[in-house]
This record gives C-alpha cells, sequence and structure tokens, in this order.
C-alpha cells in the first residue's frame, strides 16, 4: 500500500527521451535550472510518499460526505492540502505574474504523475484547479485575472469546471443552464451534475467556471458562453465574503475515486447565481477548447499514474507471496511468485507499458513547453501541431492501459486481490473513470481522427513517423540481439502506422462511419507504435551508454530488456489492429439497431 | 436493469453448434425430449428474469452480512431459494436415483448461464452445490450417497468446498487443516479461507467438504485427504440435528459478488468438526480434480453470463441515450448514441464475443455429455480429451472476456457507468472474481499448456484443428462475401493456432520457463481461433438456411454479420497473439527480480 515515485525512471524519460535540458532553456524557464528541478522532484517524492499515499485508502473508505449542505473531505485530506498551500506545489507551472513559479509543464507533469501515483481521490483537486487556472489566464480580463489568479495559483481557493449537464454529456451543445444579464454581471440558474470537487473544505473559496446561454442566444455550441461564479462573493478588498446562491445539492455515489467529491451543482435555487463572463458571449465552449490539450494531458497521467501504483502494490505482493515451487528447478521447496513465468509475464507487460506510458506523457508535455515558448514561431507552430495530435493518444491509450495494467495488479494477488482491504480492487476502481471523463476515449478516438489527422492529411502524424524510421540506421548499427530485436518490430510498427494513417486520411472525407468505427483501433494502433518509438529511444540511449561504460550498468540493462519486451510482445498486439481498424466500418452497423 | 434470457440464441447455440439433438439420444437422457427442453428452457427465462434479476441490485448494496455467528443472506434470497426447492432446479443434472432429474450437462449449462447473468451472488450457492453433489456422486460411500445426496439434489441442504488456506491458495500443497482419526469418524481442525456460502440462512443444512491433513500423512499433496463436515449433525433418521463444530468466523469485504458470503471458516474451535471421510485416506486432491471439469465450466459460463447482462444493459441505455448529431446524416438533430459508429462497434465487439463464447461453452458442455454417455468405450474416451483440452480455455477465455465486455458496458454508459445507482459497474465488479476463482487464469493457462497439450503432445488440439480446416472447402463453396471473409480469417486462425500447438508441444519439454511465459498469449490465442471455428460454423448453418429459404431471415443474416465482424475485427487480435507467445519467455525472466 505505501508508493515511491520511480524517480530514476522519472529523470531518464525527463532527460533522455522529453529532453528536460532543451526544455529549460527555453526563455521563460529560467528557473528551472537543473539543481531546481532535482529538489522539486526530490521534495514532491518525498510528500507523495509519506503524505499523500497514507491517506490513499482512508479516503476511498470514507469517501466525500455531504452533511448539512456542506462537502467533507475524509480525515487528514484538508490538513495535506493545507501543506500544498504551504509548499506551494499549486503554484509550478504558472506564471510568476500571479505567483507563480514559472516551471515547465514537463516538470509539472512528472511532479503530477506523483500526486496520481499516491492519492487519485486527492489529486483531482489539483488538477481541476489547475484547468480553471488556465482558462482564467487565457481568457480572464485582467481585472479578472487580478482578482482570481493569485489565490488560485497559490491554492488558497480552487477552480471547478461546470460543464456537464443530465441531457448535456460528450453533447455539449444540448447545455440548458442559463445566464441573464444584470447590471455587470449574469445571474446564472440551472443545474450542472459529475462537477469534480464541486464543493469542499479545503480551501477558502471555490471558483466555477460554468458554461451557460444567454437568453437569446443561438442554439448549439455557438450560444454558450463562459462564466466564473464564485462560491462566495469578493468583498471590496477581495476577500471571500456571502455565499453566492450556488450549492451541491447531492454526491453521486460512485465505483471509485471515493474521496473525490462528485456533485450535482444547484445554481440559482434562490433566483440565480452572481456570475462574471469570461471573455466573450458565444465563445465558451471554443474557450475550454484551448485549455483541453493541458487537462487531457493530465488525466492521461492519471492512468501512468495509477498503472504505476499498482505494479508497486502487485510487485510487492508477488515478492512476499511464497506459492508453488519454481518450475526451473528441482527443488521442491515453494518459491516466492515472482518467480513464477507467468507472474513475471503479468509484470513486465505492466512495467514495460509503464515505461512507454511514461516517455509518450513526459514527451507530449514537452511539446506543450516548446509550443508555448519556442523562440522561433514555425518552431512554435509545428510544437502546437504535435501537441494537437498526441493529446488525444496520451489520454486515451494511458487511461485504457491504466485500467488493464490495474486489473494485472489485482490479477496477480489472486484472491487476495478481490478483497478490498488489499487495496488493489481500489486501483481499478478509481482507474474505471478515466476512460470516461474529460471527453471518453472515443470522443478522444474521434477527435484524433476527425480533427487530427482530417485537417492536416496525417502530415503531423507522417512527421514522426519519418523521425522513427530515422532511427533504423542507429538501431542497424548498434550492437546486440536486443536492438535487432527492438528495430524489426519498430519497422513493422512504423509501416502499419504509416499505412494505417493514410488509410485514416484517405478515407475521412469520403466515409465518416468507417473511419470512426476504426476510430479507437486505430488510436490504439497509432499509440503503441509511439511508445515502442520511444522505447526504441530508450534503447539506443542506454545502449550507447553501456558502450561507453557510463551511468548505473544495471539499470541500463533494464531499460533495454524493458524495450525489448515491449518491441516483442506488446508491439505486435498493436500492429494486428490495423486490420480490424479497416473492417469495423464494414460491420459495425451491418446490424439493424433493433436486431442488436 | 432488466435480464431477458437471449432464447433464440441459446436455442441455436444448444441445437446448432452443441448438437443438442444427438445429446439427448444418448442412454439415460432419455427425458430430455424435445417439449422437455423447450419447457426448461422457458420456466427457467421466467424465473430469471422475473424473479432473480430484479434480487440483483438488492444483494449487491446490502450484501450477506454476519450477525451473531450467523450469515443473513439479502432481503428475498431466501424466498427465493425455496422457489428453487420447489421448483426442481438444482436436480437437474442429476441422478434419478438420488432424486435428479436425469438431464443433459448441456441443457443445465444453458439454464446456469441464465441463472448467472440474472444474478451471480445467488447463482454461486447453485454452483457450489453442484460441486459438492458432484464430488459425493463420484466418490463418496454408498451410506454417504445415500445420506446426502436426495437432500443436495432437491437443494434442502448445499454443499461447499473448502479448499483454501491463508498459506495454502493456488499451491493446495501446503493445506494444514487437520484431520484427526476418531472412531467410525474423523475431528478436523483449522481454518479455511475464502470458503464460498460457507455459512447461509437459506437451507437447512450444508454439507461441507474439506481438504484436510491426517497426522501421519506424507508432505505435499498425497498426504491431502477428502472430508464430509456436516454443519448440522445428521439424527438417526437423517434429519439435520446437533451443530457441528464449525462456524464462520468472518465475512470477506469483496470488491463485487456481495450477495455471496465469502467465509473464513473455522474448524474444530472446540475440539474438532466431526468429519467423514470421502473415499481412500491421502487421495482428496486427486477427488477434486474429477469434479473440476463441471465445477470450471461453470465458472467459464459465469464470464458469458455476465457479458450477456453487460450487454443487454448497455444496449438499453445506448438505445435510450439520445447524444450529437449522425455522423451518416446532414439532420443536427440528435441521436440516440447506438447510432454512433464506435458505440455500435463496442456493441458488436461484446455481441460477437459473446456468441463465440456462448459456442464455445455449449460445446464444451456437450462433450461432457458424450464423455460420460456415448456408449462406444473410444468415442467416450476421445470425447474425454476434448473435454480436458476445452476446460482451461472456456474457464480463462471466458472469464477475460466478461471482464472486458463488462467494462466496455461501463465505457458505453459514459459518466453514469460510474455511478453505482446504474448498475453497469457492478457487473464489472461481479466480474473481476471470476478469472481468480476456481484456478486463476495463470493456472488454466499452465494447465493447458504443461498437462493438456504434453500429455498428447498436441494431438486432440490438432483434432480439432483438423475439423476446423474440414470447414474451408464448404466455407469456399459458399456464396456471398460474408464467407469468403470469415473463411480468410479462419484460414489464418487455423495456421496459427497449428503453428503455435507445434511449438508449444515441441517446447514444452525443452523449456518448461519459455511456454509458461507464453501460456497466457497461447490460451487466448487457441480459443480466439477456436470461437471463430465456431461462429464459422454458425455461419454456414444460417446461409444454408437462407438459401433453402428457412428460419427467420432476419434472424440468419445477424448470425452472418456477427460471425463476419468476429472473423474480421476479433480473430486478428488472437493470432497476432503468436509471436509474442514465443517472445515472451525471451524477456520475462531477463531481469532480476530485485531489479523489477
Amino acid at each position: 500500500m505505501t508508493y515511491a515515485a520511480p524517480l530514476a525512471d522519472m529523470r531518464f524519460a525527463l532527460r533522455e527521451i522529453a529532453g528536460l535540458a532543451g526544455v529549460a532553456a527555453l526563455p521563460g524557464y529560467e528557473n528551472a535550472t537543473e539543481d531546481m528541478v532535482d529538489a522539486v522532484l526530490e521534495e514532491a517524492a518525498r510528500l507523495a510518499g509519506n503524505g499523500l499515499a497514507p491517506l490513499n485508502r482512508v479516503g476511498d473508505k470514507q469517501g466525500a460526505r455531504l452533511e448539512n449542505g456542506m462537502v467533507r473531505t475524509p480525515d487528514g485530506f484538508a490538513a495535506m492540502y493545507r501543506q500544498f498551500v504551504e509548499g506551494g506545489w499549486n503554484s509550478l507551472p504558472f506564471d510568476p505574474a500571479f505567483g507563480g513559479q514559472g516551471m515547465p509543464w514537463l516538470l509539472a507533469t512528472a511532479v503530477q504523475e506523483m500526486w496520481q501515483s499516491a492519492n487519485m481521490g486527492f489529486g483531482l483537486v489539483l488538477l481541476l484547479n489547475q484547468g480553471a487556472i488556465d482558462a482564467i489566464a487565457h481568457h480572464g480580463s485582467d481585472a479578472q485575472k487580478a482578482a482570481y489568479l493569485p489565490k488560485m495559483i497559490s491554492g488558497d481557493w480552487t477552480g471547478t469546471m461546470n460543464l456537464t449537464e443530465p441531457q448535456a454529456g460528450s453533447d455539449l451543445a444540448q447545455v440548458r443552464t442559463r445566464a441573464v444579464k444584470d447590471g455587470d454581471a449574469y445571474k446564472v440558474t440551472g443545474q450542472k451534475i459529475f462537477i469534480t470537487y464541486g464543493d469542499h473544505d479545503m480551501a477558502e473559496n471555490i471558483v466555477h467556471l460554468v458554461l451557460a446561454r444567454l437568453p437569446d442566444a443561438p442554439a448549439g455550441v455557438r450560444g454558450i458562453s463562459l462564466f466564473i461564479v464564485p462560491k462566495f462573493h469578493l468583498n471590496e478588498n477581495g476577500t471571500p465574503g456571502k455565499r453566492n446562491d450556488v450549492r451541491c445539492a447531492s454526491l453521486e455515489h460512485k465505483l471509485g475515486i471515493h474521496a473525490s467529491p462528485t456533485c450535482v451543482m444547484a445554481f440559482g435555487d434562490d433566483g440565480g447565481a452572481t456570475g462574471f463572463l469570461v471573455g466573450e458571449e458565444g465563445r465558451g465552449l471554443s474557450y475550454m477548447f484551448t485549455m483541453m490539450n493541458n487537462a487531457r494531458l493530465s488525466v492521461g497521467v492519471q492512468g501512468l499514474a495509477i498503472a504505476e501504483r499498482a505494479y508497486q502494490q502487485a510487485l510487492a505482493f508477488a515478492r512476499g507471496r511464497v506459492q508453488s515451487k519454481a518450475d526451473s528447478s528441482p527443488d521442491p521447496k515453494a518459491v516466492a511468485i515472482v518467480h513464477h513465468p507467468d507472474v513475471r509475464r503479468m509484470l513486465m507487460t505492466m512495467r514495460s507499458q509503464i515505461e512507454a506510458m511514461r516517455a509518450l506523457g513526459y514527451y507530449g508535455a514537452a511539446q506543450i513547453d516548446r509550443s508555448l515558448r519556442e523562440p522561433d514561431e514555425a518552431t512554435r507552430k509545428a510544437a502546437q501541431m504535435r501537441v494537437d495530435l498526441l493529446i488525444p493518444l496520451i489520454k486515451a491509450w494511458c487511461t485504457d492501459l491504466g485500467n488493464e495494467i490495474a486489473s494485472l495488479g489485482v490479477q496477480i494477488h489472486g484472491g487476495m486481490g478481490f478483497v478490498e482491504e488489499t487495496g488493489a480492487a481500489q486501483h481499478l476502481r478509481d482507474a474505471r473513470i478515466l476512460p470516461i471523463y474529460e471527453g471518453t476515449n472515443g470522443i478522444q478516438a474521434r477527435d484524433l481522427v476527425q480533427r487530427k489527422i482530417a485537417r492536416d492529411g496525417g502530415e503531423a502524424m507522417r512527421a514522426m513517423i519519418a523521425e522513427m524510421r530515422a532511427l533504423d540506421a542507429e538501431l542497424a548499427t548498434a550492437p546486440g540481439d536486443d536492438l535487432a530485436a527492438i528495430r524489426a518490430a519498430l519497422t513493422t510498427g512504423a509501416d502499419a502506422l504509416d499505412d494505417s494513417t493514410a488509410w485514416v486520411a484517405a478515407t475521412v472525407g469520403k466515409d465518416i462511419g468507417a473511419v470512426l468505427a476504426g476510430s479507437v483501433p486505430y488510436l490504439r494502433l497509432a499509440a503503441t507504435v509511439l511508445g515502442g518509438w520511444l522505447l526504441a529511444k530508450s534503447a539506443l540511449v542506454v545502449q550507447r551508454a553501456m558502450g561507453a561504460r557510463e551511468g548505473d550498468p544495471a539499470f541500463n540493462e533494464s531499460k533495454l530488456i524493458v524495450a525489448r519486451f515491449y518491441a516483442e510482445t506488446v508491439l505486435p498486439q498493436g500492429v494486428a489492429l490495423a486490420g480490424p481498424m479497416r473492417a469495423a466500418g464494414r460491420t459495425a452497423m451491418a446490424l439493424p439497431e433493433e436486431r442488436l
């Protein structure tokens, strides 16, 4: 049930895959010195392992409760949150002009991984606040920024995202919450559901960002505006004053993330909640899109994080659980199950995919930093194109894998995995929300094929495939079986991704139904191959280090073995989706709906 | 949340795939007339849908409770169980000499599917009782049979299996529970864990079958004997009398199947529970093996059953949930999500695999009947070999798919799937035990390669592959695209299964570690291909019927589409495991344990 941040693996992914040094050298990231980065990682690891992780089970057991109209978080959460505020952990990637520390998103992403591994139910408040800060920073007025950002960046106040309504889930065009102009402000009335940390007892104020519709607004997405609705009105001096007309009406009883209150929010039961328009009328949904990349990256990182936690727990169990003799030895004495080949296969399946997810997730975060900070506009734009392409892949793939890996974690525990006290089942329950929220994975796949591939005919994907193919020469001349095996698998993977991308690009305009039916297989194929690419890069890095007798030989050798395991056992399963991707459209819709 | 037994699909699998008519014609199954079979199916469907299914959610919410040392089942369970006893549902496949109805296991399997779809938490008591009856029927003395079987077959008493101890899970050689001779009986002392329905309030007596060790027994599996330990001693007249020294000490708090009490059982806290030796000393584990096939088939059927339930629920939701416009139409009006291609792909993925599981599960049940009843000994033996081979495949594949399909069911519900009230999450929680109990799926894969393939060098598997290849000529001459696509996929599948089986057979004696590391991929490959084979058979059946203008054209066309969807999108993913199967052994164990 403990968690220790995998600092060596994280540093490797930050430096060797995501290019931390290059990111830290970008203008605006002057604070991200090597010493500072190391100190942040180590301090975060301590807080995650010693502070946050032990609260994970109590959070699950107690859950958030609604008492007299107020949401109470589990024992220990509010005190822990104070530590976060005092330690400045909310402010890491934000603008120093509003009290932020101006650190790269890349570093914030590694730290985010730790929080989410340690305690996803707690970590969600940080994640939602980050999204709300992002929205106000990008689209708020100067007065709004001055009023809200410093307190939100410090974490004294937290933010929420109020999008979903009972009839408006994936389809936000159906939002009905109303906002009526009232002097300088608006009166907001309506009901929002699935509002994460919509109310809680850890912060002085809660800043709700709410999608609502003006009375004369056009139907559909162009009629939706974004409003700031604070839980407490601000006094003249900016401190929280009287209660606004917004309340948590009830909490959902969920499969997992029990500690995280999922609220039904009632706006305007007493005549209207006071809200303040963000930016222009009718642009609410487009504002949401601008911060979606960061939010979706964070959810992908939650998938990685829960997988890492599940892996650590399963490994500890497998080392301690003694059961049956070893097959490789005549000794009849029972051994720890970690020595049984099928258990080892499960552990390696978990670990190799975790390393691939971390590589891709951090790589994506570095591209976000580049898209924001590269001095050259064309370079920034290219980075932005790559970010846009990577985000649905990272979100969907890492969250699907988070579930699969948490389930493997349960399996390794055998019967004990099904017993709640063990804690393995909690990871599975917690993970199950990830493929659903922040855009279901089906929506991610749609975004990938219908927007990201369609808009440039697959150009941004081909640019990555070209980089992948450029590794081939290096892999060809590297010594040893391992790199030869990795090279062969990567070539097959690159071919499959190339062909499949060409099919999507060629078909999306002609037969959108077929492409959508194949979109989830395509996404999985693409992400699996990209993960293989980055692990091949890792393998080359450690192979070179081993040749030069640099670094820790054991660490280097491990990276090589893990990359080969992935190349030979995981990658082919991704490649095999090329056929199903093309075929799905033929029969998926063939059965009339009434005969399903 | 409702369930309607898919009678048309069940009848099709019974008749066209499992060969119900041939099974019913076997000696001893004279009672299984066509009318009788139909009446049983229809009556069971009614009871499952109207009686059992509505109790599924209350069972989950209330769970079983331990009160004053007695286990209480959820509201309505005891009354429902009385209906089962009065309806004679426990007795379906058992010997008429002891009050059974002498029906084929094939029919009992279809009925079992209904109970487990409707309410797995309830269904477990039936399943455990079936196993205990089987054990006593095969290995008990005449006196034991006379004393216990009539009441267990009627269901007035239920049976349990007491195998697991804290240190003895998959490794039963480590059983420590002791049995000391005491006159004609034994005094049993020890603790058993994970005992399903180890205590409850639905039956007059509970007959525990307990693995224990005599004081002078040799170490390991040969020192383990099997005992009958009734909860209540039997009076002279055979009725339950005084309490025996066995108690439920506590209940596990589990991820799912909350209604099913999972007991820690304490034997002999007051000096020793009175137990009666079954068969000979030291043969307890081998007795367990003789009934393992039926028990493991039943658990595989649970996987199928929960998948069917999840499918029905997801389909109903998808038909009712209106969200976003259809891609295929310019109409901006939002449509039910069942019309969105990715949702349809998920539904077809569920359905096609459900049909494949049902085909393979029922086919396996028919082979059990043949292994018991075929007049010719060689035919019986061949059927037995096929049963032995199929059982680990059915158990592991259907239970893995049960989880995957229940998870797809949650996904189709979107955010509502994560909310417990919806019920979709319960199926996922309930399903998660299936790959673990009755031998983990890793143990199934080990059984498959190390026993079932190794013992005949893959002969029994090759016999099935030969039947698969024999379909090719028929598929080649059948009209239409669909059968051509199915034929191509099946050929690839048969080749992959053939090659992979040859590799397992050739390698198992030389490098057991490599074979075990690849055993789970091999199992999945084999079962996926066998499922494809039986769906190809289905396709031929309906194609012929369509040619002859027989049967319901809509039903027939549906079967064809579903078989093609499976062949083109599911089968290739199984085939793709051939490489990973061979490769896993190379790197799975390469990382020293301390570096995992």
